[in-house]
């Protein structure tokens, strides 16, 4: 069995979808893991630590993937006017990556006519099995406490309450908006800093996990908030009544916020918008709010993605584009553990053999193509296929 | 008594030397107040604030500092080819700033030609009376805060220890080397942040200090240590012996750490050369080292003022120019208040008069130049002058 991690091209991707750690692991289930030269140096990871681990270094994308069964990867393959990384892939090859197929249906169907079946691991369950290979919470984990570091480098002020001989500094006021994974740790980072914070959600089921973290939870008075949250414990979109509501009271707190840090997802929908040019013209000069849903088009008005924008009354709006690459050697530790469980999953150790079981809930929800065709009924297959 | 407040146009100078807050004190001591227009903008603080506050707003610097009896700054006057700030001060006029008076001779004797009295800020002496007015702890304090965030900024991992369904990732190991006042922040803030601390600094007596704070005092065993603080409370230069002893443990140390701050300085002599090109070489890629020292020469081999340097080896050498203009808004909140608590001493609220006491140590040890003539002791004048 041979499986293969070619050197990420993404622009500003620093991740690799393996570590020393996750190669001896590979190796130890019966995997020849060939590895794209660099491919590790950008979160630390010099070639020769991969080799000293089992790994071969391959020069080029297309040595290293060359006759791969298994094709481990961050961002999907590129297929543009000039690339088409799949044709380089041996046919019935699994790739594994974040495949962005909400956006992506070009990729989907380019994976199924090349004969390449591809596991997107934004599909992973949510159940308990699934936990350890998990790639949307453990990425937004660090994404989550990145936005409170990155927030403070912009901040001109410090986040702790300080008392000195000269007088006493006012601890910095946080607000988080979506208290999930990145919430959550966004939350604790802050409060580990010694900021004040409180934190908005549309599932009122989290308002314990907020305040045993030491934030406030800021709730809105409305009917419909009970029934807020999907089994897969994501947010649902919210009727227009309680939109205004929670407009009416963010925008009041935002006058006393010193740094927002916002985090609403609808998985496969563009990101709500929640913070309006109207409340973010309420805020004081010098406040910073950090936009982690930019890349999904965000939830504040007039941010713009991988950019800093200063608005009129001098609030910087930052769109942070790729987050976790930021900590890039953290991440790629916990992707690649993430990767690394979810394909022991399919490994006979024993025998030395690869069989990716239909019938697993894991296996049937990432899967989204398989034998040439598009398998996944969400995006466009007709039955979950078997085997 | 009027007071002014030039914009400061040092590059990359952020602070300045009032707030509202202060501006509404010094008012209520009796003086007028005149800024600079925009001089308060990169610390957030709009011109109308000030305004609303009671000073007025002046176009130039010429027309801000004319006739002032005083006037507050944070850089020094410039005086180069081009430009004269002094030619504008009223003569007999008092400046009050951090006006390097070890480095700039020049500026010291273009006082005393101009009839201005220079107050030297870095001079404060190290009293109980004088604390609220010790501009030096009260920036190195937020230059200690900042730099544990600009390298956890530049470093590719978290500092907390984290644990998750996809295992666990190991704390960050800090040294900090000189436990002054910005050590000690640095070491509060990165235990705060969760990382593991350690900090070496040539005096015993704050070993207790650092433990307080959760910090590991790393011990070099040497009989002249305990002779290494001068009264001032600052570290003297230490024997040859002894910094061989240090080098060899801070090199053992340093091979296990991920982020190094230096803060080590002496008054009035270039900072020490702590970290070697050697010790750098041995440590791990990815690691980060923050020379808070950078202004005045640098603890490391190959830090760049104002640079980031990647070693060979992965590491990234750091020198911040300014730190505490990253914080402008807090840095200039506890600069203003401390200008404010200096000035007040030497004026007669009843009366509306200014009158500095030469024989009061605070303003003895300060002033650099009066009546026309250099008077302090130690940069050439000849007796410290009274009256």
């Amino acid at each position: 069995m041979k499986l293969a991690v070619p050197k990420e091209i993404w622009p500003g991707e620093k991740r690799v979808a393996v570590t020393p750690e996750t190669v001896k692991k590979l190796k130890a289930l019966g995997f020849d893991v060939a590895i794209e030269a660099g491919a590790g140096i950008d979160a630390a990871i010099p070639d020769d630590r991969f080799v000293d681990a089992g790994a071969t270094i391959a020069k080029t994308m297309k040595t290293t993937v060359k006759d791969a069964d298994v094709i481990f990867k961050v961002r999907p393959p590129v297929i543009d006017g000039k690339t088409n990384e799949l044709t380089a892939y041996k046919k019935g090859a699994a790739v594994v990556a974040l495949l962005e197929p909400y956006d992506r249906k070009d990729l989907i169907e380019a994976m199924a006519k090349a004969g390449v079946d591809g596991y997107s691991m934004e599909l992973m369950p949510r159940i308990s099995r699934a936990q350890s290979m998990d790639v949307l919470s453990s990425q937004s984990n660090l994404a989550g406490y990145r936005a409170v570091l990155d927030a403070a480098h912009e901040f001109g002020r410090i986040y702790p309450m300080m008392m000195t001989a000269a007088g006493t500094l006012a601890p910095a006021r946080v607000v988080v908006v979506g208290a999930g994974v990145a919430g959550l740790q966004a939350i604790a980072t802050a409060k580990r800093l010694g900021a004040v914070v409180s934190a908005f959600d549309v599932r009122p089921a989290v308002k314990e996990q907020v305040q045993s973290l030491g934030g406030t939870f800021i709730e809105v008075e409305d009917d419909t908030a009970s029934d807020a949250e999907t089994s897969g414990g994501y947010a649902k979109e919210m009727s227009d009544d309680y939109k205004k509501k929670q407009a009416e009271k963010l925008k009041e707190v935002l006058t006393k916020t010193d740094i927002v840090i916002t985090t609403a997802l609808i998985p496969g929908r563009p990101a709500p918008e929640i913070v309006t040019a109207d409340m973010v013209a309420g805020m004081k000069p010098g406040s910073v709010i950090i936009d982690l849903a930019a890349e999904r088009g965000g939830n504040v008005a007039g941010v713009k993605l991988g950019e800093t924008v200063m608005t009129d009354n001098g609030v910087k709006l930052i769109g942070p584009a790729n987050i976790t690459s930021s900590v890039a050697t953290d991440a790629t530790a916990m992707y690649a553990k993430n990767l690394l469980n979810f394909i022991t999953l399919s490994v006979d150790k024993d025998k030395g053999t690869l069989s990716f079981n239909g019938e697993d809930q894991i296996i049937a929800e990432t899967r989204l193509t398989h034998d040439g065709k598009v398998v996944h009924p969400k995006f466009g297959g007709e039955e979950v296929a078997n085997g």
